[in-house]
């Protein structure tokens, strides 16, 4: 059966960040969920692109109540609004104590913060935000993805081709994360 | 006053080309329209993920009938809707004709092959289209992005970042185009 991934979106995601991942492990055969923050609406994202959801993140746990993975994509706004969601807090601490990978990218790693999980992982995030993420944290720089056991973090738009590439191997093996490499001509050009 | 760029989608288009366009574009204060090949309804793109269009085709052509540039993205099954398409033929037509750019990636140069425009050109396509691009133009490989004239193109999902800064550098200027790889964190992470 193939793994299965929960990206959640909110208003003011980043939209890069959302598609290249939720399409990269599409390609790979994962089965992922883009579960809407607040319901199945279109969500309109940081740089005025509206992405429907697949549902709503209440359908999305009430069918599933844990996924191989949840992700949360950057976007200061959209990071802010997972920060602030108890159902996301809820869903990290439960994903977290059962070992699931939990991943975030850009300023959405702010959110283990303000969901207290993940205390003590070695993690990165988007430069600018270096200063919300606490010394409960080893904060690491120069790497575009941080893995520190389920753990998984990455820094921008411009490194989610690599977040994406992690969690394939992560989430399938690397003989995939190759064949997906290859196919995006991500090298190879 | 800032410059325009259109990009054209169409059933089955590849989500992460588009958006990935879009969102560097916006970045770096290109006005961008994402016009819906056949309307303003949302779009299910090559991986599912549903776009919604900023207006139909339509729309975009009546309130403005010349852009800066024209975009198309890929997706196979997108490019075939863009190759068979009267109205982006007569669109790529008359944006060569005043020396406008016309940019592909992935499989959507056949586009150009389809509807006559940019022969003599050097192009580059996503590998496994290169047979679909004839004689007339000069098929490059070994390039992310390849520039003649005002035709760019590019070769996949894996070099729509560097499609994305040479359309910024081209619109606006080697400046912004680094600015926004330094804000993306495409290189500096």
């Amino acid at each position: 059966m193939s793994k299965s991934a929960l990206v959640i979106i909110a208003q003011g995601s980043e939209e890069m960040e959302t598609v290249i991942t939720v399409d990269m492990l599409r390609r790979a055969g994962v089965s992922v969920t883009m579960a809407g923050l607040d319901g199945n609406s279109p969500v309109l994202c940081s740089r005025q692109v509206t992405l429907v959801p697949d549902k709503s993140l209440a359908d999305a746990l009430a069918e599933k109540p844990q996924y191989d993975a949840v992700i949360l994509p950057g976007g200061l706004e959209g990071s802010d609004r997972l920060s602030k969601s108890d159902v996301v807090g809820t869903l990290l601490k439960e994903h977290e104590g059962s070992g699931k990978i939990i991943a975030a990218i850009c300023a959405a790693p702010t959110a283990f913060v303000a969901h207290g999980v993940g205390k003590g992982k070695k993690i990165t995030s988007y430069p600018t935000t270096k200063d919300k993420i606490t010394s409960d944290y080893t904060y690491i720089e120069g790497e575009r993805v941080v893995i520190d056991g389920n753990f998984v973090t990455s820094r921008g738009p411009g490194t989610a081709y690599w977040f994406g590439l992690s969690l394939i191997e992560l989430l399938t093996d690397k003989e995939k994360a190759a064949q997906v490499e290859k196919g995006m001509i991500i090298t190879g050009y």
